[in-house]
């Protein structure tokens, strides 16, 4: 599925990580389990998710706003987590 | 709990997603989801997991290396996923 044609495609990275404060009892399980393995100098272990994918916008703010909008509606939930949107930039144009 | 005191800390964010080819149901459901809402533009969605982290290691190398071994290890299934490792740099030395 696509949207305008001739609009620009650009590459996005979320990062979706459970705010400060909010337990995270996967981390806590993953620092154990290194500390088990062996490796004592790794500490404060959060895990998150990493979102790929490509979005076609008139431009990069354009770009950025829908992204946030599609963060806070489906991707994380703001109460408990952050997102961070990273954008490649424009990464082809699909001329018409 | 921890290594070396005299060791430098390093911030690191290690990314773990997918191999190209391999299936990623969680990202195509979220790729429907988001186009259901409404937003047309986006494709390619693929999801995978974030670990941020603290690291003491004498060096950069070091930290690098042991972070790579606990990705094989504990993080990442190599058959079928890549991990990326990002370190933030030397973030504090706790001088003994």
């Amino acid at each position: 599925m696509s949207g305008n044609p001739s609009n620009p495609t650009f590459d996005a990275t979320i990062e979706v990580m459970l705010r400060s404060g909010v337990s995270d009892p996967q981390g806590a399980t993953v620092e154990k389990a290194v500390h088990a393995l062996g490796y004592a100098g790794v500490s404060e272990v959060k895990i998150g998710k990493s979102i790929h994918l490509k979005i076609e916008a008139p431009d990069e703010t354009q770009a950025r706003a829908t992204l946030g909008e599609i963060c806070d509606r489906l991707l994380a939930n703001p109460v408990i987590e952050t997102s961070d949107i990273a954008l490649s930039g424009e990464l082809s144009r699909n001329q018409a």
